[in-house]
């Protein structure tokens, strides 16, 4: 158990040097732009070669990394316990599938793309920031179902209206909502209306209600977030103005004590 | 008398069952998902009758609750003062009525649609939600007002510029007012300028203008909004710190008073 | 003089009565709806020509109403110093030209359109409205200034580069500021990068530069708007709060002159 | 030495006299609108000539100003520690590259742009704002670069998913990026997406996650802004009200302190 332990210290304080830190980021950097250039045809292989062989050392790195933590937990449920460790655990299993076991290269491509992922993983302000978009979405968790609920009502009034007219973009409820998403983007929604307006007159009004209730209710969204972070930042910051008027309150009571005492004496 | 209170005791009881409410939303998003099951086509005929029985029978017992709801209130009046009351009113009679009666498929798949409208009348968050998004209009009403007269004022302008350039868009003040909501959503308008463009070397001021103009009072709008809500919400909160001051000050009268009243013996 | 005192407290008397009123907003409004209808076709002439004479009643009365309050004004240098006095005025003359002086029919229904804009002169909340949009202009004057400047600049390299390709939309400095004015608005944008794309391969960096930069910019002006408004208002409320505070603070200071003045004896 | 002070005291008494600067910010709008004219064809010679030889002046005069304020400060080091003076440097000296050295017109007009630049240079009120431009980006800067791994990641998968069905869109990872950022845009994405859609029926999860994510992601940066705006416009304020709360505490103090004392004796 010492030698783990010591083991463990000594991963540590590798980690933690500040010079194998800009190492790794580096090398991920770099892993991430050998995604990139893949993609362009021409590269040298011999450069390419010496990345990947640098990129796997790194990745065998985390493993072992990621064993010493699962081990100096205090159980394995524990570790797992925590979203951020399954989500290196993932990464870092799936990025040793040696490539020779793809036959495909879509799969061997993909593989690499989802290890850029360990970018947001390593950086602690990024885990942050995703911990705050999560954060976000209960803020604005009825509003987000209530506007799912207006989105497949609308959906299957455009299947009812429309899908003779047009199968293609109001062929069954599944596509209906994808249009709608594209017409709440504002994104070619005249083409579509002017479509519907051949056979119908009055299909107009489905489009301009689905507008406005949408932005109206995305207006809401946006304030209410606004509002709410506001309000809690001011949280925040009331306790020093709060206390100081609390302390003055109780000193002042000392005050009318003293003269209510002197008075009854 | 006491058999109806006795019965309504029931009702409640069942409804505010945890279980019962949970069977309920189960069946509702069953029923929900149903409509847009039944805009794909070969959906097995077995599953679909299933589904609409139980549907049907929810859809009785609100019929009996609501029943009991407004016998259990003082004056039918009053039932139907309430907004809400109304709205479930109407979705439930309009749900009653049976499928046969209809002759076209069209209508037999509103009415399903139309019942979604429950998701939102059960769930008191959706209630609150919409009061809100009622209650934001008011707050912007002359700004929306005014929005709609400066939409007519080029709207007529764009029938009299325009209409015989391109009828399509321009044929009348109804065309006209369409065609500047799409160009207020910023979708394809520079299609429409260029088409008035080969007519008119001038036309781009009309469009320029609008939509500077729009912006301008949208973005007014989403500030008042804002502001108007983080006003209310600071008033909210303003009470315990201004409470904390006048209590400071009324006790430092004492304490002045006191003084005087030492000064004057 | 006291005729002309009585003339004008009888006009006042009768333009401030509810029922007054709300008839010369029913006028207003029907004369709106008369400018929509003729933009169709085929319209009974009858109602047509009921409701000019009515409208050319109301204007007359308005033209006589704005003579007494030129008259009773002090002198009429000081009644042209209110913008809005100018505003109805030039309405009011403009409305007066004779039809019949009109040889084109498209001026006739311009000047009925001009008409429309009383609608915003009668009602003072969107004098307050308009003098609100005009107050937040300077707010974000050097922002629009800078926005013009940046406009300018990349128009005129957008000359440089593409007039040769695309003629239409580069063409000049004036179709030029009109094409960013477009891809200000994200419309059509990618059609304008490919178009040049095919003839420069760093072309995109135009567009990309110029879009972040102008959504920069323009979310800069929303939270300078924003904050400018929020920081008025907060200021509005702040004295209650501070008031009390310096009150508090001014009687601690009698209560300390007090014990000192104590004290000394 | 005191020749070159006299000279500086001189030049800096003609540059703040106001005259000359609206004299100079004349000249400068002048030669802004010099580059717009150029852009079209059939100006007379004359007038472009004479408004070269007055720009020209001008920058001489610019530069013999900058000589000075290089000459006046400590050293040539300190000089250049300042942003805006490089900025400065850099355009009078690309400025006064004789237009005869330029074979090509291109150049000489890229040129002419460039000096406007000098617009912002003068006017202190932009440099504030693009000091504050400048100064936005740190405060969601983590957010721009998780953005921007977002884009880079999306755009790899793009890659992957499109190359060989649309390649002109997202042949490599370069063309990948510029076709998000117009997707970002909401440019357009649906013909994207109907592209790729024919050839596999699950590729309208790549464009609706992007974009959910994306303007998640643009909302909190707009949130982050404003608050963080906010929270410094209110650290501005607060101190005033902290302050006195401040003073009062202290005197109450005095107070008790007497008491305390009186008791005492």
């Amino acid at each position: 158990m010492s030698i783990l332990l010591k083991t463990r210290e000594t991963f540590l304080r590798v980690r933690s040097n500040n010079y194998f830190e800009s190492f790794v980021a580096f090398i991920i950097i770099l892993s991430a732009l050998n995604v990139g250039i893949n993609t362009y045809e021409g590269i040298p292989t011999n450069y390419l070669n010496f990345l990947s062989v640098i990129d796997y050392v790194i990745t065998v790195f985390f493993l072992i990394e990621i064993i010493i933590r699962m081990i100096s937990e205090e159980s394995l449920k524990k570790f797992f316990q925590s979203g951020w460790n399954i989500f290196d655990f993932i990464i870092i299993v799936v990025s040793l599938i040696p490539a020779a076991l793809f036959e495909s290269v879509l799969l061997l491509r993909l593989i690499r793309v989802f290890r850029l992922l360990r970018l947001i993983s390593i950086f602690p302000q990024f885990r942050v920031l995703i911990e705050s978009l999560i954060k976000a979405i209960p803020r604005v968790g009825y509003v987000i179902l209530f506007m799912f609920i207006n989105f497949y009502i609308f959906a299957a009034l455009g299947s009812i209206f429309f899908s003779e007219i047009d199968p293609l973009h109001w062929g069954n409820i599944g596509l209906s909502l994808l249009t709608l998403f594209q017409t709440a983007t504002l994104e070619g929604w005249p083409d579509l209306m002017y479509d519907a307006f051949a056979y119908n007159p009055y299909s107009w009004i489905f489009f301009v209600v689905f507008i406005i209730l949408n932005s109206l209710i995305f207006m809401n969204m946006i304030v209410g977030v606004i509002i709410d972070v506001i309000v809690r930042e001011n949280q925040k910051e009331d306790p020093e103005n709060i206390m100081l008027l609390r302390k003055i309150d109780s000193d002042l009571q000392k005050v009318l004590g003293n003269k209510n005492n002197a008075k009854k004496r």
